[in-house]
C-alpha cells in the first residue's frame, strides 16, 4: 500500500520543453515529448505520488535569427505584438504538459521564461535545486551539431544539479535532423 | 497496492561502481556510493519492484602507473598475484552494493570487467541497453580534471543510453578532490 508523501520528500524533476521548430507545427517538439515520456514511462512509473514535474519554458525572442530580429525591431508594435504571440505558444505547450501530468495524477508546475535557453536552464535548476534536469536532445552528429547548438551540452557541463540527456530515438527523427 | 511486475518492465540502471583510490581505503569509492545513495532515494523511492540495478565494476591493470606497471610486469608470479588481488577487491566491491539492495529489496545483478574503464562502460552499457547508466562523478574543477581525467564526461558523450552523472557532494570531498 502506498500512503501519500508530505512534498518535502518527493523527487523533483525540473524538465526544459520547448515548440517544435518544423513549421506549421505548433506542439511540443519531439525531443521535448521524448523526454516527457521517459521520465513517465522509466522513472516515475507506477509511483506517482513520489514525484513532482517542473516544466520549464524558454522563449528565445531572437530564435529566428536575423529575419526575426528585423521584425522585431522594425516597428515597435511588431514587438508587442510577436512577443505576446510568443507568450500565446508558450503557454499552450505547458498547458500540454501538465493536463498530461493531471490524467496521469503526478503533480507538476510550469513556468515561462524569456532568455537564451541554455543560461535560463541552468540559472532557473540552480534556484530551483530539483533532484534531476530532464533535457531533450536531438541525437545530432558532431557536424550538425556545430551549426545547431545543443541546450543539452550545455547544460549537462554547467548545471548544478545532475542532468539526463534525452535523445530523440531515430524512428521520430524528422527529414532534417535539425528540425525538431 | 502495488503489483509485482515482470522483469521485463522494470526499469533497468546501470551504476558503474569503483574503488576508493584513498590508500588503505579498500572501500568503494566516495562517488560510487554517492551515485547508489542517488539512484535509491530519487529515483527507486518506495518502488523497489519497478527497478532492478546492474552493477558493473571495470578492473584498470594499469591503474597505479608506472609504479603498478613495473610490479606487474617484474616476474609472471607478480602479475597473477596482482590480478588475483584485484579480482578479491573488485568482488568484495561488488558484494557491498549487492548486500544494500538485498537489504532494500531491489533487484540486482552484478559483474567485473577488465579494461579501460570509460571504454568497457560504454562497451557494457550497448550490450546490456539499460534505461539509464548512473556514474560517480568527483566534481573536479577543470585544471584537475585535465590531470584526473573523468570516466564520466567520456560516458555522458559516447554511451548510447541516457546517462546521468551524480557529483560528490563538497561535505564528502577529501582533502585532495583527485582522491576518490
Amino acid at each position: 500500500m502506498e500512503t501519500t508523501e508530505p512534498e518535502a520528500n518527493v523527487t523533483r524533476i525540473m524538465l526544459a520543453v520547448n515548440e517544435s521548430s518544423i513549421k506549421g507545427y505548433p506542439h511540443a517538439s519531439i525531443s521535448s515529448r521524448g523526454a516527457f515520456e521517459w521520465t513517465i514511462q522509466k522513472i516515475v512509473r507506477s509511483n506517482t505520488s513520489g514525484f513532482k514535474l517542473l516544466f520549464l519554458h524558454v522563449q528565445a525572442p531572437h530564435e529566428d535569427g536575423f529575419e526575426g530580429m528585423d521584425s522585431i525591431y522594425a516597428f515597435p508594435e511588431d514587438f508587442k505584438t510577436m512577443k505576446h504571440r510568443d507568450q500565446t505558444r508558450g503557454l499552450h505547450l505547458l498547458e500540454y504538459f501538465v493536463t498530461r501530468c493531471h490524467e496521469i495524477g503526478v503533480a507538476c508546475e510550469a513556468w515561462v521564461k524569456e532568455g537564451d535557453p541554455k543560461e535560463v536552464i541552468c540559472r532557473q535548476a540552480k534556484r530551483m535545486r530539483p533532484d534531476l534536469l530532464v533535457v531533450g536532445n536531438r541525437g545530432l552528429g558532431p557536424f550538425q551539431r556545430v551549426i545547431a547548438g545543443t541546450v543539452s551540452e550545455f547544460c549537462v557541463k554547467h548545471a548544478e544539479c545532475p542532468v539526463v540527456s534525452i535523445k530523440r530515438s531515430p524512428g521520430e527523427t524528422p527529414r532534417d535532423p535539425v528540425d525538431d
